[in-house]
């Protein structure tokens, strides 16, 4: 089959691949129908993320069609329209029993080389799901493959991330960062009730996105907190998505927060250590949360909100490319000339 | 001044009453701009709730301007613009002090005679606040008259139970009955995330009104909770707002309800007691929620969603009129001939 | 093997009946070594529950050594020591993914018949155990056969109970009957930061037990509710355990309660419906939770709990028979002449 | 009056300085019968927090006896027994109405000079308190004066940050750091209802301390980790309580915490960055809370528990002198001679 892979650091290419199969009973193998580049997929091709091998399929965002199930796989059949997260789960283990699926001791996480598994990617034509009845999520008819592809990554994340912020509706939440997955917690914080959201980035065009979205923005500056205490009568917002993954966005999270804010983190933090402002957090009362997204517990909500159209992810993809052009959108995409692009192979 | 007085059950009258006055250093007199007739003022009008004396203005939602505040009020200046809760509380008691301010050992109900404090209600040209730092409300320039009256009961009223629902954003939630605080909820609902809001009613004219919020609407009937499986693969409803306040009403939010789910009550209980299908709820593992909305809690929230317009109750009122036909739109509210009805003092 | 079996109303014998063997392959099949009688089993045996078939085994509170494990057993060998719930759950259904056990689609229950799936009970030498990834629990060595055969069912019903009563250290809780689950309840309230347990009941010896595991103790009247103020500085109980399963307990509950308490009952509701006191429910803003133990759920916190020495359930027994003495255990637990009866096969 | 006084770092002496007097109405003037001195004077003493002046009182802890009440003063009269926060609260601001009281916008501390309002200590044989109906905290009978003295600071700011570490009943729950605060963070986690808590720390001493209240205990070293999931069934500790206030203290509470705990600090965090282990705590999914304790919504509570008999904090008064011996105290607890000491005016 047809694949991209990363033959050396800024280079991807689409290669003729072996085509997965069944390994073990509860493998399914997918007919990939829509994939996606994702940030994470430029920290490999960048070497922020070391180690994935040549002529391994990348990418770990997916859609598509069950092609051939394991004898054990119990929950899907031949046929179906899936959706599934970005690391795969076991169901089985103490971390899967209690629903802390990021912490699953088998899991694997699909096209970054051996640090997480050695599994093959999904930017390709087919690609072998392990554990498919707990990694994989039904798709339903009303849920379009530009929408259903964000399920088991960005969308899930922000989905995380906003939940864990603790948001009462009408509180006044701001959201660090507009890239990808920081639009998204604009529009879910807002379907978390949020009264007012508000917007922070440097990039001019980001911030105009966050606007259609409804949010009020602030071009990120020396007197930000300011300009927020003046938005909520002096106190600050009472939630913060973090959203950048760096020590900055984390320092003026906590700067931007009112007193009992939680902060939560929806940007990754490849880094060992930051400097975290804990003089600050103490006097505050601070809650600080960070992680990798929980797919598996939250793609139900975020399937059915999709479903009944409440949530409009689908308009991220300002590129839509066939998989063949993948070695472009990766370019394209790593000099941020699209905001998420989608592949499509077969096309 | 003159007021709305309720001389023999099912007759209100204006009639010329005394002025209030300051009594308490923490009082207010307030200039009542508008209020509103109440599900609850109609209890008092046909009898339900007994025992308000005739010459005493009746009426508890109320907005205005403050013409006089006591020596001891702190938080508020003549001139203000505000709103309130319906029933007053000191702020300071045990009940106070954590929150639980429906609780609260001196608290007086506006409008509905001595059993309720003997409380003047606010169907009047001026009405007198006790506990007025603890009881009122600031209301911003961005909120209407139309939308600020509605804060002080039945807006609140219908946070309090949603709130109360324990809704997770991607959840269906079923609101049993659609009257004024069930079309609130159903609003509110969205609000806090719901994927699909289902409405049930029997009256046509509510089910449509409840559509043009977006609720998916059931009529009453045998197969209610075989249709809401249908909806919830199998499920049921997440959660269940009981707006209607009777046994019928339970029974069928049991009856609609998935395992787990919470059953929030919006509307008033006022039999002593109910048959309430125990069984159906041991079986299900239920959670039963009734309540006096906490108004002074969760009124900060609610002002802020309506200044940043995230709800638009004022849509409700289907009448508007001068307090001086007051009598009329007592009995266009029994006929049900309005769905709410607004009377602005001073026109 | 032997086991006991209800040929009739009121009548329990032991009986040689057919061994139990592996029909499925995620069956277990599991040697006895102590079960015990429950207030459940009473139901059956007076006709409260009816449709007991003669000849089956009763009985569904068991420990015991795996004697046989099918070939998709995958978390339990023969020879391991373990407990379980007193019903089956498929771990695999929309309701167990969602950890809410008790609404598993394929749940059958041991030992009550037709009605309940059809299951052979656990006073018996062998019980087939299905769904054994699920049902069962892995005992450690420090937990004795005497406090692990309490996990499936009561000791587990009053943790979950008490966890739904959403104490906070420092409350008061109120446990309203104080039988074998009333006991466990005032023993689990300390547990969880209760600062002071108050016990009421009818029944001077079962008074004096809760005395004896620290409980402030009412015999229940007409002025229950007055005492339990005083107790509180007028307050009320912050959270009511309701371990009668009765309209008058629940009634009860309801009293002693303060505004905004929660009421989580642990008694078992077999009426389909009950009077409930819905307008104070209202006046005070109460909670009210029913429902069947969430045993897989809560279990591996309860063995903890066990395996550290910090509850010590096992004093319940106050007698000890072998399970061919059976029928006169029945006998005597009809006639309230034990707490709790632990029945040993094989002695 | 007498009191002790910080003329220059790291000498305390008793002096003759100005009785206090009431300035606003709503103050108290408080006889004090009991002070300690708490890990924070320290800090004053030694000069890690700067610009205590010469010649004013120092110390926050403390109970005593009402002497004079201003005349706004409504919940407390001369001759009352009470303890009290150690930072004052107004009540008013919005902090404070939605219970954040260390957030108070007027909040002074006691005994730090200008940078935390200039308020005079409570080391002496009288204080002033401002805003006494929300500051202070009546204290029963049945609760010593020893006991008393703690709720005012570190018997709360256990309860507080216990209460944060979201245990729940069965946890394994890890404290890191053993001194005053440390050690109360052990009692109340079992009183929250831990199965097992584990204690680290360096000091053999402190070790034996803990011991003594049931914890297992762990000497800090290279392979704490694995000794905590060793007792965890590799797991790791379900909540982590970091008791230290440093960077080393935080990145060891990331290690031995489980995916998905909740790591809540005890300690203060008087730099103003700290290097976190981010990439960890995102890996792990883990949240983080800091927090200066919010003793006047707590202080019921744990005065509840302290009537009741629940915990016996006092046993952490190693040492109970004059406050004429106060310099003493302050070079043996520098010295670490003493775990806490009790310092008593007018003896």
């Amino acid at each position: 089959m047809k694949a991209l892979t990363l033959p050396r650091l800024g280079q991807v290419v689409l290669e003729e691949v072996a085509d997965p199969e069944i390994l073990d009973p509860d493998d399914v193998v997918l007919r990939v129908t829509a994939t996606a580049i994702c940030g994470s997929d430029l920290h490999a091709y960048n070497g922020r993320i070391a180690g994935v091998p040549p002529g391994m399929p990348i990418g770990h965002e997916y859609m598509g069609i069950i092609e051939e199930a394991g004898p054990e796989v119990s929950r899907f059949c031949p046929g179906e329209r899936v959706t599934g997260s970005f690391f795969t789960v076991c169901g089985q283990c103490w971390a899967c029993r209690r629903g802390f699926y990021t912490q699953c001791l088998k899991s694997q996480m699909f096209g970054f080389g051996p640090r997480f598994g050695s599994l093959a990617g999904t930017q390709a034509e087919w690609v072998r799901i392990p554990h498919a009845d707990y990694t994989l999520i039904r798709v339903p008819d009303e849920v379009s493959d530009e929408a259903g592809v964000l399920v088991g990554d960005i969308l899930s994340t922000a989905y995380f991330a906003v939940d864990r912020g603790n948001i009462r509706p009408g509180d006044t939440v701001a959201v660090v960062g507009l890239g990808p997955v920081g639009l998204l917690s604009v529009e879910l914080a807002y379907l978390f009730g949020a009264a007012q959201v508000i917007g922070l980035d440097m990039v001019p065009d980001r911030l105009n996105e966050a606007q259609r979205l409804g949010a009020t923005t602030i071009a990120v500056g020396d007197d930000s907190a300011k300009q927020i205490r003046a938005m909520t009568e002096g106190r600050g917002a009472d939630a913060v998505i973090e959203a950048v993954g760096s020590e900055q966005g984390l320092d003026l999270a906590t700067k931007i927060a009112r007193g009992f804010a939680t902060i939560s983190a929806a940007g990754v933090y490849t880094e060992t250590a930051l400097s975290v402002p804990m003089g600050r957090a103490f006097a505050k009362d601070l809650t600080i949360r960070a992680g990798t997204a929980n797919v598996p517990a939250v793609a139900p909500a975020v399937i059915e909100l999709l479903r009944c159209g409440r949530i409009r992810p689908e308009r991220l993809f300002t590129k839509k490319l066939p998989l063949s052009a993948g070695p472009l959108g990766y370019q394209w995409f790593a000099e941020r000339k699209a905001l998420k692009i989608l592949l499509r192979p077969g096309q």
